[in-house]
């Protein structure tokens, strides 16, 4: 049994992240840490846990913590992370940080797009990125990954096999995206009152949105090349879901035409054929977050216009299990040799 | 491998047990009965299946049907089970029936609420009312259980201990409850539409609403007289749940006192302290629908009104699980000898 | 051409006062309060007055207020109003206090549901309940107007004729009642959150809420004698909106005889035949909240149960409007003797 | 006082011009047509009429009506306007068709996208696009007004000042559009049912929607040669509004240096300065939905990414009033002399 400990288990990803392993058979939470509920009972705060979570909050400690469990999940702010962690502590455990503050790989570029000093520049290298469907070789071994974000999982893995097989032009990628509220956490704010986001739709992080270049530069590996993109986030009223709609032109093949239906679909099921938690729709079937809801799935379409030479492909996921808990869970499947759909096959829940 | 069958799969209720099959150690679904959809595949009609179901919907011949499973459950309109059920069926396999074809005892009452002519009368003494933690013993051995409908379940469960106790009278009985809209199916119909029901309430089938006599009969079962109750539903905005509120003039003791809030919570505690899906918040906490998405729980919470004498009983359930598929899953477990939280340990899914 | 004061002009209430009076062809507002954004832009926290509305937000000094304008509207929480409220103020300019501080005209249930001293008990005789329908006489003339509570208003209209009439047993008279997220108002709270309310519902203040003995209070002077009533909150996911579904048993006629549909419709025509903003939709009709979305109207359906002997009315509001600042536009109007409808005949804004 | 006939007066649109009218001071409708109502009470299908329309559904007969009013909107499904206008009508009305039959100047585009035949395609020519801003002069004097689309609107305006002032290479432009769910109308269709849309969201009529034919041929005029697009359309889960993300590279200026985002407003200023409707919101403030609702605004804001050189543009209407009905009643206020404002200067509804 792999010994759970979960410091920020009192926001959204956190409680999804024991929702997932109370359905996990190998693993269980043993601390639920959060600073700002110790001593009071889980289940006083998040009520769907009432008489399936007996314990109490504890604090953030995470020396001690360290003693206790085999894997800590971080579902923190920005900056947590990385001003906690040290070389007894990836000694001892391993670490999914569900923060940014491992992700990206030029400390510059964090301390810039995030504004804050980064604490622990030296473990930066050693941490592996961990877009599983991408990543899983370099998991395996790691004793801290940095989970990605939720808009940047769907972004990358709807593009992901276009860039590889160079079918688009990736100095045209546009990514504009659409987020239920649950992405924006649980702090009190005017802003996601309830009234304020009901019945109402908002772009925001025009042009400097954080998530920007995580995309950029997991896409760069891709394509060998560094790569600019727009992306877009809105706001929309729902509670969860990411759907991401990405604009590209087509790259000709040698021959001089351009790729078709064919072509794209093949791309994809070379890379995610066997993928589980990957379903490809398909030419004109696109995707919907409500068929995605609560899963681990990415579900992917594209529809090519002849008449522009463009692609539009279009990906969708639940924020909080792929884009979050879910992947984390997933991480720790690879980092523990477990198949690594264990505790995950889960049917979205509709309607 | 318990081999389920079911009629009217494409429906919200027919959907809901596929999706609870499919989380089941020893269950799985092998014809998905579905009239309007013959010859399509499932997942073209709910997404959230696709890459999880590959079969296509049969038609709803429960002759055929009761050679191929060892249960059928039949989420179809009223009328429909009645139609098709006999006694070479009932000898080979089991039926689930969540329609309300054999919920009432009394044939007349049926036809008078629900306006339609009962075509199987013969079978509804042997019918046992499916609500498992009241009827656990007797539907042990049905061979046809009479699924009870979403109100009811919710009403009934949250009022039946202090029925039973005496604690309430049950001539001051009053039931008022809101439901999502996946209770009201999934007909096109304009008044179902999104821009309809969103940001809108409203009472509906006021004195007249079909879940009162069935909700009347059980509690006068407990009560062991006949009972008359008022009964008014509401539609409010949210896809799933549904929040009963009750109010009862309360009952003075043998020694002429008023029960006390440690009465009431002590009649809770007698009928359901070892029940799995019933959660007793007590007093002052009050259930909300949130916290019981997607499972099978019943919340119960109350509080006493010194000032009017009275107590209010609040309820909440998932009325496609605990209110539909998900009761009718436990009284599969409990025909065939399982656990009966086999498959149902589910945690609710928030936000 | 009246000149509007508004305290407490950044909370849903006083947004929705300064959206009617720039419907209004005899008032402006002049003072936009607002103790938290003194000097910010109204149209700056408000987005839909871009344009329309160029003045900053002023502090909330009503002395200063008094020598601007004809009529003040103090949109605050309880006890703000009294604790500035004084003589020389109250001759210069009317007070229209949406607070709940002159409401009750006993102050010892005022501090005792309120927890909190009354400042200004000298002026609770003085003033006059701002119900229009039943008030609006004794209004005219006075200095000091308390605008009733959104639940209140709405549970009271809904069941006046029938406790005048005395059709009904008050001591059977229970209120349910639902409302939309607006009333809890613009605070920052972590349970209102758009992910704690969506998707689900729930009771609140159940025994308690403070709404209740000024539903008493008002149902008491109706009736002649004292009242208690059950009073029960629930909040469900939309952004406007209140319904009452109230019951109570039907008191036999001189005959013996209980009231009929007839009697019941006399008895509303009675009272309200004549009102502009109640409309009677009769037996069997039930109200919608979405049918009264944005306008001062209150609608009114009833349903008798010939079997238990009782009747359920049910009223809906727009809990902004005829619950808040659609009714202290209504008794500005009274109190300067325009008419009453005068910037109010607003159409519902569906869907 | 002009007579105003509606056909189609049961859909949103219908009932929107219906809701505007009846805020309208120099007009009145007096033909609600609906066939599929014919004879019905108008406000017992839509209830917050109640009290306020007392007329009952007439049929589609434009003959008749065109002896009977000044003018006539038809909100109808495509093809039907084009079936019943003729030169008789024409002579003696203006007609402001809100569907798609006039919009297209070219009439194979027009059977293309539409799959169908233009029954009147003698008039095409003559029909003048009503787009207000841009085309208010032609309006003036027409007898037949196309309404332009509700996405059209939006995407057109957002993008119109920079088209013109070739400050964008339009070769890049994509149009990327969230629509609220009464875009889709009052047709009982499962898809549109509240459970399918309700928390979800998804791109539809990718490559292929019917709006898109208008928007580059109205933007093709402001550039002055034939323009190419992608425009993809979302549904999101909300009863009104539509938001525009437009993306398209910058051209440089004469000098070779790019757009500044002082030359951008200065664009925006140049055209929509005076425009009362057109609420410039400026560099980095972004429309959201919710500061339209109910009126007649458009909300446009944007942004320049100096990192890939391109301009993000955003536009945010209510489709019904803006998108519809709005910009339909402020064509017959051009039509008739009047002040274009007239019954259009509605405060947006907020919460």
């Amino acid at each position: 049994m792999i010994k759970v400990g979960i410091i920020g288990a009192t926001g959204y990803a956190g409680a999804e992240i024991v929702r997932l392993i109370m359905g996990h058979p190998d693993a269980e939470v043993v601390w639920y840490g959060s600073r700002s509920y110790i001593d009071e009972k889980y289940s006083s705060i998040y009520g769907n846990f009432f008489k399936m979570v007996d314990a109490k909050c504890l604090d953030d400690n995470m020396d001690a913590l360290a003693k206790e469990v085999d894997v800590i999940f971080t579902a923190t702010p920005q900056g947590l992370c990385a001003s906690l962690v040290n070389e007894e502590i990836l000694s001892k455990v391993k670490i999914i940080d569900l923060s940014a503050d491992f992700r990206l790989k030029d400390v510059s570029i964090y301390e810039k797009w995030y504004k804050i000093e980064h604490k622990a520049p030296e473990y930066i290298d050693e941490a592996v990125y961990g877009l599983c469907e991408i990543n899983r070789d370099k998991i395996k071994n790691a004793r801290l990954v940095a989970n990605p974000g939720c808009y940047t999982t769907c972004s990358i893995l709807t593009a992901y096999p276009l860039v590889k097989e160079e079918l688009i032009d990736t100095t045209t990628l546009i990514v504009d995206a659409l987020s239920g509220v649950s992405g924006a956490g649980r702090g009190a704010k005017v802003n996601n009152l309830y009234c304020e986001v009901n019945e109402s739709c908002k772009p925001y992080g025009v042009t400097n949105h954080r998530h920007t270049p995580e995309i950029e530069e997991q896409l760069g590996y891709a394509a060998g090349k560094e790569i600019l993109i727009n992306f877009t986030p809105h706001l929309v009223p729902m509670n969860r879901g990411i759907l991401a709609t990405e604009y590209a032109t087509l790259l000709p093949k040698k021959d001089g035409s351009l790729p078709t239906s064919e072509d794209i679909k093949a791309a994809y099921e070379k890379y995610y054929g066997n993928e589980e938690f990957i379903r490809i729709l398909g030419d004109g079937v696109y995707p919907e977050t409500r068929w995605v809801e609560g899963s681990n799935y990415v579900d992917i379409g594209f529809k090519i216009d002849e008449r522009t030479g463009r692609i539009i492909m279009m990906g969708a996921i639940d924020n909080l299990v792929k884009g979050a808990a879910g992947q984390a869970v997933q991480n720790m499947n690879i980092l523990f040799g477990l198949k690594e759909d264990t505790g995950l096959k889960i049917v979205p829940l509709f309607p």
